[in-house]
């Protein structure tokens, strides 16, 4: 089978991968599509290096047909359609005893420090799958994971019908959480520096906004009669998203946190103390996220085709990269794994 | 009767202020006890100068006897022994419409931005009044008030029994919370750099530790096996606060942020994100919270007399002030308001 090999200093190499016989407990997966995320390209870019085995397959959005079922795994058989919840846990420590076991304290993500999805096959614990109805396509079938993404942050949010939603960043999970928090009878403002984001986001139907031309917070106190949001999702990463989160945010509002920040930014906490507000981080998803995001998805509530920019053969892997980077016309990436 | 008047420029004046009558709706209060709070250093310093309009008299933290009643007011009567809660609110606002009076967004703080009860006598809206048991002296009454605030940060932490806390700041504030997450059955360290702070703390039974001696994050992973705390609060206003008190919480652990923090400080909102960690606000207090406070401090449980460094007559306010200043063998200053 045909498989992609990271090998460091921003190289794909494409060559012969071999299927791995699942253990006690594991399926093999016949991978049909897999998203490219933000992860995969510090992946591509050796920021993780420390994590990954060299040569390493990454891919961890992934969908898929069972191949081959090993010993003692009940529920599944070859041919069912599934998505992948590429986490394993260790189940002891205090996070997994406490039942949170997606923040385990020795998560293992699989595509990242475990083998991943963009190769032929992929072989997971069965514990990883979930079962994909008939109305939703296999290459849909990839936007799962980041969806489930959105699910887990909107339902920590707390997002309820009526509220008003300030996502800060419009990439593809901002703009996810967007139409998830649409969908719980939301009204949302994304606040994106992008043109070609904010251009996307309009076109399904998103209200968005350049931070750097609008009063944003002079817009919110304007919708919310001067109470300001109900709920702030920080997804940019940025100094400037840390620092406007607090802004935006009502007495006791929620700010979510979901982006990961490489810098230790500046927070307001004086306005936290002053406004009572409540910051909460979110990460990864738990099973029922999963369960949510397919849902969502089989029903046809989100039109998902308009969140992919290109499907893209095993082969496009670097080039996909490469064009990410850019940071230009480009949203939702995925890779057709298997033919 | 007398009163102390800010003059500004750290001078306090003693002179004859003039009883307020109260108008419908409000009461007369002979002021008993006015303890003196981190607000009123404040204050004294100038920092708070646009908020008062002097001279003006100081003082939030007040017990007393009811002495006139005004027109309309029900359930008050003179001799009542209160104590009062010194918060006046607009009511419209978005906050007060969603029921968080206390973080009104014009809120204003008897004793701060209105007249206060460093006088013989104070006269307040007969809604902040909070009947004082028997078995509670007037002396005592007026801890009601900085104990009501920590009862509001142990409730919005939701501290619950067996579980560990770290509190960060061991000021009059910060050994409150202490004193009231133990009595909800929690463990509970104080760090603290003052060493008589650390001191007087341990009389009470707290467990302390100078976070620049003790490996404080190693402490706590040792007493919750590698756990973190449950539950910290934030109480020094520092940057090392802001910056330890992520270290030190658990996976989905909260983490309240009670002191006032004059600079923006760095926060490590990757560990907020990667623990899924809860940071909230907490401000003031709520008419429960008065009601906890009293009930508290009426059973006995909570050693109140250990509390107090010193009672000082109206006279000797500015000398409190300074000796507060100095940040040495003080804890709470009790200020005798009327003889």
């Amino acid at each position: 089978m045909r498989a992609a090999f990271y090998e460091g200093h921003q190289k794909i190499r494409i060559g012969e991968g071999s299927p791995v016989a699942p253990e006690p407990g594991q399926v093999r997966i016949r991978v049909s599509h897999c998203g490219i995320c933000g992860t995969d390209l510090h992946l591509f870019h050796g920021t993780l290096d420390s994590r990954v085995r060299q040569p390493h397959v990454m891919g961890h959005e992934m969908s898929g047909v069972v191949d081959v079922v090993g010993e003692g795994v009940r529920g599944w058989k070859p041919g069912d359609r599934v998505a992948v919840r590429p986490l394993e846990y260790c189940g002891t420590c205090p996070a997994c005893r406490a039942g949170h076991e997606h923040v385990c304290h020795t998560l293992k993500v699989i595509g990242v420090d475990l083998p991943g999805a963009m190769q032929g096959t992929c072989t997971v614990p069965a514990r990883t799958l979930h079962a994909l109805p008939e109305s939703l396509s296999l290459e849909h079938g990839a936007l799962v994971e980041p969806l489930a993404v959105a699910c887990h942050d909107v339902r920590l949010g707390e997002v309820a019908a009526g509220e008003h939603v300030v996502v800060l960043g419009a990439g593809p999970i901002g703009v996810l959480i967007g139409l998830v928090s649409r969908l719980e009878g939301a009204r949302v403002i994304l606040s994106e520096v992008n043109p070609f984001r904010r251009l996307l986001a309009e076109r399904l139907g998103l209200e968005t906004v350049d931070p750097r031309e609008v009063d944003l917070p002079g817009l919110v106190d304007e919708r919310t009669r001067g109470a300001g949001a109900d709920v702030v999702f920080e997804v940019s990463g940025s100094a400037a998203g840390a620092s406007s989160m607090t802004a935006l945010a009502r007495v006791r509002g929620r700010i979510v946190v979901v982006a990961i920040h490489a810098e230790v930014p500046r927070v307001d906490i004086f306005r936290v103390f002053f406004r009572e507000l409540r910051i909460l981080g979110a990460r990864v998803y738990e099973a029922q996220d999963f369960e949510k995001s397919i849902g969502i998805a089989g029903s046809g509530a989100l039109p998902l085709a308009s969140l992919v920019t290109k499907v893209m053969p095993l082969e496009s892997l670097e080039s996909a990269l490469r064009q990410l980077d850019g940071g230009g016309e480009v949203m939702k990436v995925l890779i057709r794994c298997s033919e």
